[in-house]
């Protein structure tokens, strides 16, 4: 169905109706992971390294345990052994074996009455340490003569010698890449780096858990994904994954940072050691900066041919990147296949190395590995446009990836958004404005797959006709509202008929996390299938009652209604009605949807940036900025708007301010948001958006997700905008002022 | 299947695991009702009616709402109007409107910042009534000249010219009653008494509600049922059910008693006006037995025509019961429907009258109106076979009902038990015990429908192939143990596979209370419909891995087999190895069932109890006491037993000790536990019980439901032990030591 006619015949999608969860929200009455509380409740304190690297020789708790009012401590001991994979990897993590791999690691953990008694007894808990070499840049790392994180980590990927920390590498491609170059007229090399970010959630981390000495336990948490946290924990500690109830809280911010657990096991640990009394366990910011997932910082080489009309003609990619102590974290696979995921070119090769370090395990952030990638390419492609003097949007809208082009990491492309993005930039007034002195705009496109996941949602009627939906996924950005409209719309019925519960582990099949911008999506799609389920029973029972073949009723505007010539006259039955006498019709009406979804939609966007930087101080200011990003359809344009200002939010931070700082020490130093600077509201402008709407046919009703692209060409938008606005070409993230500085006087004295 | 065989092939049902609840109840980590506090919540304190009948001229709450820290006043005119019918019913019973109309009944209702401003402030609030002449006693009340209650409540079954609180009228029946009471060689009628019980549960009614002025709530409650308190709340409020989500406690007892509201919307009323802030509702026992839901109190004549040789000819009953102030709350029509459901008589003829009286709503009692007309029946029915020296089990065999009787209140019995009882009584050891002086043994038999209900549950495998099953309905004496066992009974895996969870309202659709008897029955039966459609799917699973037709894959013993010539040779897959993959194979796997469930089996017992009467004292001290009752099928024999042994003991206290004492002023004179006299331990041998299994056809497991029949023979058992010891009949319960005091003097002294 063409999109506009699809459009025309929707009465709420598209609307922007309050969000249900916005009132308590708003009156602080919604409770966060931190806001449950349970009698007879113990708190938690956990030790942490202080050390990069560190063999652990001893832990004595003796004299925490003296104190009164502390009821327990967990080391590695109190976990059980044997895992291997991922799950030793979450258990290490958890609570270190021999080893501390990164300053913040924890190492013991004890439960008391109190808050600052379990802070007191924390301080007790003596452990000793030989301090081990480490190592924390990624290029360090990867050096033959560096600190070995983790002796015989490497996977079957790795050549025999290849450098000790290089633990994964990867290799694909397609095409005659010499051919491609030398067909080109410009061929560019350059380097990139990026520092690790964090996604700077302002919710810290936060878990009340129960464990008895049965097996039985429950949590209550902040998470982005209930059934993660339960399948983790089960596998650290060792239990029936059933047998442990997940309830999410609120969540005030993830981006994928709360898909994993760190904590969380230490509360069931602790819990089940102090005979099954609750413990409650809060991170504080700086555990929350130095002990959760940052993203990985990148080393990545690009090379691009191109010729002198803009056609590109070759690329490679040579990626290095670190994910922490630990195997597998790096998102290198999706970095590469992201890099040049916007064009079509005849020759691409792409070339990955995950480095082990001595820092954080890394976690999910936003397009895991694609804002590195996007810095990286499309730096290089601004470059040569530059450099060959073409319009940075003709040159993407001559390369661009349409429906049909084979993905530079494979698959064929369906119905996507990207050249409509693109015009759409073109055509915005702000790509128009004119620019004074030390002004610059810069242009870049962003990718992200998009994901559909294990799915299961139910739909049940209340007896007044009301709707209840159970989702399994949490509320991060408005999902609540947005699948309370494609309900609402699905049965033709108001917006405020509907409740969408995000529901425990304990009363729905498995879900996977709100991650992967699959939220809306994959709900939307269920819950279209879950409610057509109770449309069709309601249809049954109205025909059963008409004394109707079923198959002559219809579902129309919140109606059961006799349709054809056969079917007889009767008045349509409403909602309503059906669900009152459902008990005496057979039973109360339900629908349930679980799956593993397809049908998803790639994402594509287009940013426009105009910065200005003071060449006295370095500093740049953004003057405004653009988002185009193709939604699918906005099921509820505000949400969709606000996950585009979001995204280019973050971005704009990575791009400009937020990294992690080292010292030689391999400690951390910039655990606080004082020093950890993400942009507040006086560092941005209003920031404009516009949806695009290339609906995705592969759901009912056209959704594709929006959470992840838009942080995407921030990072090198900006750097585009900043070389446009001084001439110099910053290559190493984030461009700070005193980065900026240095290389204005460098460019200078060049 | 023979019912030996049945039970041969069986692996878990039957046996007597530990209740998952177990631990966390023994060990104080259960939360009930009044466990459950959230931050910034309020405390409720309710202000009630010190008369039984007043008409409320003001109410002024200026004084409590000057206190700091008082946060709101609710009183009926913060309800919504235009309600009718038992929705109104429930509100007039809320919050009186215009008239107070029982002793207890709530006026108003303030929310505060603790618990002990909350009472203060409920003193502060100033009622002004115009007391109004009250009625009490169920044959006071149906006088012509008796207080009226509520003018024209009477429905269209009552014959103009009635008595003024009469309000519905039943009559039915079959047979030439005339024929045949002159086909007997003895006819008698009696008239029998019982008073107003309360159930007695140990935990008091308890809740937090939340309410927004968005319209939606969350309550935290101790309920049999969490959709009933949802459903009736919302009426009572103006809300839309599916936008008020109810999560039930664990629960200190019910029997029928928490199958209603009492205060719930009160404390969700409060919390509206005072912003959203939850309320904290906790009633005292005075408050409990004041004016929550006791069962009614009865008068009762029956006439039972018999033949020399103990044949039933013919018999009438006609029953005069109250259920408080509320139109619709008597159990009369239950209890004419039970009174000869035990006999296959060739005419009976019922007559019923419902009465108002100053007195609370009454609710639900374990088996409503069957243990009142077991005590009469069986009274008479001992009588008669004493006054013609007939054997009491011999003239139950003789008339007893069996498959094909057409019951007493209409529909033909299917495969029923009540013979199999009749004969393990009387071939029960305690049958045969000589008795001494002022001893003596009483016999009687029982019966309940069972109910199905509206039912709804789901079953979900984790990824680690343990499952859990989401139900409706509170565990209130086993039942997670219960449907654990047939959970893993149909999947073929252990016990401690599978949790069971008791799921608020938003997670799944409409269940009908644990009440009727019917949550092991309809729960097991939809269970195994649920966890069938997860075997066909794993199957399916298994076939496609295996590239074969699933047709040809059989489950068995917890894994998916080929089976057949063609199916092929593989390795049989276990539901661990199917759960493990099933995100990649098609999605999570889980089953549901909803449905109105059909297929209940009647229940029968016959108790046999010898006791000792104390001629000095009158004290009846029960020497041994027998329940047999066919269960269908025992799941968990254990809590089988509990329930026979429960009924029994709540049965004796209603005979022996129980009832609600009414000063002339209209009020309660023994609203607490030291003057309303429940059974304890000491009072009490250990109960002996015989599980009789006569299976019922209509579940798969072959159960019938086994927590109501149990309370109906005690009282006319005891009181035919009590006229076999001291010759004399008692017609009024309790038997108090005064009253059969008294009645051994008067037979003394006749």
């Amino acid at each position: 169905m063409p999109k506009d006619e699809l459009k025309a015949e929707f009465k709420l999608i598209g609307t922007r109706p309050n969000r249900p969860d916005g009132l308590d929200k708003v009156t602080g009455r919604a409770r966060y992971g931190a806001d449950f509380s349970v009698p007879n409740m113990l708190w938690a304190s956990v030790v942490r390294s202080p050390h990069a690297h560190a063999r652990i020789v001893k832990i004595d708790a003796s004299k925490a345990l003296a104190l009164e009012g502390v009821k327990a401590v967990v080391t590695r001991a109190d976990l059980p052994t044997g895992l291997t994979g991922e799950d030793l990897n979450l258990q290490d993590n958890t609570l270190a074996g021999d080893i501390a791999l990164y300053d913040g690691h924890a190492v013991a953990a004890v439960a008391a009455t109190s808050q600052l008694l379990a802070h007191d007894a924390a301080r007790l808990i003596e452990v000793e340490y030989e301090v081990l070499p480490h190592v924390i840049d990624v290029d360090d790392a990867i050096r033959p003569d560096a600190p070995v994180v983790k002796e015989g980590a490497a996977d079957h990927s790795v050549p025999e010698g290849s450098p000790p920390n290089v633990v994964r590498q990867l290799d694909f491609g397609h095409g005659d890449l010499e051919a491609g170059f030398e067909a080109a007229d410009l061929v560019m090399e350059k380097t990139y780096l990026t520092e690790a970010t964090h996604q700077g959630y302002i919710e810290p981390h936060a878990c009340v858990g129960q464990l008895g000495s049965d097996g039985k336990g429950d949590m209550w948490v902040c998470t982005q994904g209930q059934w993660y946290i339960r399948k983790m924990s089960a596998a650290v500690l060792g239990l029936d994954a059933a047998q442990l109830r997940v309830t999410p809280s609120e969540i005030g911010g993830g981006f994928g940072g709360k898909t994993t657990i760190f904590s969380e096991p230490i509360a069931l640990a602790l819990s089940r050691k102090a005979g099954g009394r609750p413990v409650k366990l809060v991170m504080s910011r700086s555990e929350v900066l130095r002990a959760t997932g940052p993203t990985a910082s990148a080393s990545m080489d690009v090379k691009i041919g191109m010729k002198k009309d803009g056609t590109m003609t070759a690329a490679k990619a040579v990626f290095r990147m670190q994910g922490g102590a630990f195997v597998g974290m790096s998102p290198v696979g999706e970095a590469l296949s992201c890099a040049f995921a916007c064009y079509d070119i005849p020759a691409i090769h792409h070339e990955g190395y995950e480095v082990l370090a001595n820092r954080p395990k890394a976690a999910a952030y936003r397009a895991p590995g694609s804002p590195m990638a996007a810095f990286a390419v499309e730096s290089l492609v601004d470059e040569m446009c530059r450099e060959l003097k073409l319009d940075p949007i003709d040159v993407r809208l001559k390369n661009g990836a349409r429906e049909g082009t084979k993905s530079s990491f494979g698959p064929k492309y369906g119905v996507i958004g990207l050249t409509e993005t693109l015009e759409a930039a073109k055509a915005h007034p702000n790509y128009q404005v004119k620019l004074g002195p030390n002004q610059g705009r810069g242009v870049a496109s962003g990718f992200w797959f998009n994901h559909g996941g294990e799915t299961s949602v139910s739909v049940a009627l209340s007896e007044d006709g009301t709707v209840q939906v159970s989702i399994g996924t949490p509320d991060i950005g408005g999902l609540r509202a947005s699948v309370g409209l494609m309900t609402a719309e699905t049965y033709g019925i108001p917006y405020e008929d509907v409740r969408v519960n995000v529901v425990e582990t304990g009363a729905l099949g498995v879900n996977e996390p709100t991650h992967g911008s699959r939220a809306t999506f994959a709900n939307g799609k269920a819950v279209h299938e879950a409610a057509g389920q109770t449309i069709k029973e309601m249809c049954k029972r109205a025909a059963d009652k008409w004394g109707i073949d079923p198959d002559a009723v219809i579902w129309e505007d919140g109606h059961a209604k006799p349709s054809g010539s056969n079917a007889g006259e009767f008045e349509p039955m409403s909602i309503k009605e059906i669900a009152a006498r459902m008990g005496s019709t057979g039973g109360p009406i339900s629908g349930h949807h679980e799956v593993t979804m397809g049908g998803v939609g790639a994402s594509f966007g287009t940013h426009v940036v105009d910065v200005e930087v003071d060449p006295e101080t370095g500093r740049t200011t953004i003057l405004r900025y653009l988002v185009v990003q193709d939604a699918g359809r906005a099921i509820h344009p505000s949400y969709v708007e606000g996950q585009y200002q979001g995204g280019a939010a973050q971005g704009i931070g990575w791009a400009l301010n937020e990294e992690y700082i080292y010292g030689k020490d391999g400690r951390l130093q910039n655990p606080i948001f004082l020093d950890y600077r993400v942009p507040v509201a006086s560092d941005l402008p209003m920031i404009d958006t516009v949806i695009v709407e290339v609906p995705n046919p592969g759901h009912p009703y056209g959704v594709r997700g929006v959470g992840e692209t838009g942080i995407t060409p921030p990072l090198p938008a900006i750097a585009n905008a900043i070389a446009a606005a001084t001439g110099t070409r910053l290559r190493h993230l984030p461009m700070t002022p005193p980065k900026v500085l240095a290389a204005l006087k460098a460019a200078k004295d060049g």
